[in-house]
């Protein structure tokens, strides 16, 4: 595997509080390798970790260092993507004002370009990749469950395939990936990410949509009832205090030792009928940002990610019902069809790792 | 005025149900004549008379149809930008299922291309266009008051310039004009219209956002308060409830002849108690307005237009003064400095049909 051919690897690294998880696209945009180490805190340990999975994955995938095009890092906090620098990321240690990641970790791999951006902007990149890979526009019409396909090389299921008829789709291996087609064709997503707080990242008409300030998405903190509680962000009712890892946590405190989210709809299942009403307004309030995302940028998809998503389809499915039931008011709302906009996050690849190398190809 | 070099004249239209507005576009991206007609109602009137007002705005300002690159339209209704159709424009009475506006248009003005777009669309594109030629990027921490400048031919007043200091802005005449710079250069606003609803219009990087079923910016039937009043779209606590024309007349009907944001800043502005509640709950709601567009979008500008906005800086006065009011409570909302962000229509150019002949060149 020589230089020439092989300059469009890249490797994008989803760098958390706990795991550094990796990806390896190769020239088509596939995803060949990844691979998954612990966080190591402070700002030493981190760039020294963060070198290591990039060398492992690269060897991992069979390549080279000097194959690579750039290094793309999605890192909670606040990142200045232009300088590639990273301020106050308190849970990974860091407390330097402003931390230069991009080029201390490129001095570490050889003078790759890396480019830094935040932890929702690389997972909405990386789902608008995965979704546009792995179906075609026919896909807009689609998405019951089913939600976990994924490309990686060779593997073409589709991800929340039409009608969720499970009918593999096909992946649009056009040369370089991430490139996307003409105007219909270009991908059209919210990434709502349902963590601990709630926010999400937006890819409109293909186009990463930062915003002018970097506050695109922070929907968390749009208010919702003027007597709702208050929020940490000194404001009340916001919209985080309801659709939220936190709000479910509060509403439901884990009993067993499992996540919230696990223990009340397991509750619910078992008809536990105070679970069946927490979950169901948990369900109406995640329903409400859906709303509210498409109602302003009217993204042709919402793909639902981050902790509470791992519930997958049950999720989905109390989501998309809470949604029909909205519509069911509003002739309006329902011509925006907003259940079949509602997509799982692809679990099978790490989404916001893939976002990152995406990127990366593009810093 | 010979038809080479004269390609890239445009001609905007902004029809109403009472009026249109039109206005011609030199290569330059200057408006070089307007036009003022009362609309026919009717498909072959409300032609007729479109044709006629391109006809007039490119005899008033000295050009010739064949100079025409295109005419770009403005239009309420469900607009087809692509097939340039429209559907039940009532207020129009145009009642047919889809009137192909484009094409009739286009044989009665010599064949010139003709694209349609929905009212909001044109006035978002068309406050763009005036707001990045009348200020350079300095531009952005600017606005408070004095947003009745505008671009026309020759003239280079500010925007809602620089902390409302007055002082001219720049044009900027660089050769083809709607084509922006370079990235950090991109238009990026919101057009918020609070006319009898609330809706927006966004151009986001430079580009008009229309979203996936063209529902983009209809932020008024978002609701935001639970136990507030039914909205006819079905839904209840609609924001646009709270923050339109609609709105205040209910909360404040004309009693003297006048419309009724116009008595109830009168009556505000001698003292009148009540009046003084009414007019603070309603900036109040149009600053979540502000809010709400830039949590989602982070937009850089928030462009007040629509009947209300008439009222002028009064307006712009106590919305700034809610934001600031709303961003005391929450350092987070404080960094993004909503305040700064909002500023009024220019009221000297029809900023519609400026935005219709931008689309009308780019057709």
């Amino acid at each position: 595997m020589g230089k020439d051919g092989m300059g469009r690897y890249t490797v994008g690294l989803d760098i958390g509080g706990t795991k550094i998880l990796g990806a390896l696209l190769d020239p088509e945009g596939e995803v060949v390798a990844t691979v998954r180490r612990s966080t190591v805190h402070g700002a030493e340990g981190l760039v020294a970790g963060a070198a290591q999975a990039v060398r492992d994955v690269v060897a991992s995938g069979g390549a080279e260092l000097s194959a690579l095009a750039g290094v793309g890092l999605g890192i909670p906090g606040i990142v200045d993507h232009r300088s590639g620098t990273v301020k106050h990321a308190v849970n990974l240690g860091v407390h330097d004002d402003e931390l230069p990641l991009a080029e201390l970790l490129s001095a570490q791999v050889g003078g790759v370009p890396v480019v830094v951006e935040n932890d929702l902007n690389v997972a909405a990149v990386g789902a608008a990749h995965v979704l546009e890979r792995s179906a075609g526009p026919a896909d807009r019409a689609g998405g019951t469950g089913g939600s976990d396909g994924l490309a990686v090389a060779g593997g073409t299921d589709a991800v929340g395939g039409a009608g969720g008829t499970g009918t593999p789709g096909v992946a649009n291996v056009s040369g370089a990936a991430g490139a996307a087609g003409e105007a219909d064709e270009h991908e059209d997503l919210a990434f709502l990410a349902l963590g601990t707080g709630l926010a999400s990242g937006l890819v409109l008409d293909g186009e990463l949509r930062r915003g002018a300030s970097g506050a695109a998405g922070e929907i968390g903190h749009i208010p919702v009832d003027p007597l709702g509680p208050e929020c940490p962000c000194g404001q009340r009712g916001c919209l985080e205090r309801f659709a939220s890892g936190k709000a479910l946590e509060a509403a439901w405190p884990s009993r067993h030792g499992k996540p919230s989210p696990v223990e009340l709809f397991e509750a619910a299942r078992a008809g536990d009928e105070e679970a069946l009403v927490v979950r169901d307004r948990f369900a109406a309030a995640v329903a409400s940002a859906v709303r509210l995302l498409v109602l302003t940028t009217d993204v042709r998809h919402v793909v639902l990610g981050g902790g509470v998503a791992q519930l997958g389809a049950e999720l989905l499915d109390v989501v998309q019902d809470a949604l029909r039931e909205q519509a069911k008011v509003s002739a309006f709302l329902g011509s925006l069809r907003l259940a079949e906009r509602v997509r799982l996050a692809p679990t099978h690849v790490p989404v916001a790792a893939v976002g990152a190398a995406v990127l990366g190809r593009r810093g």
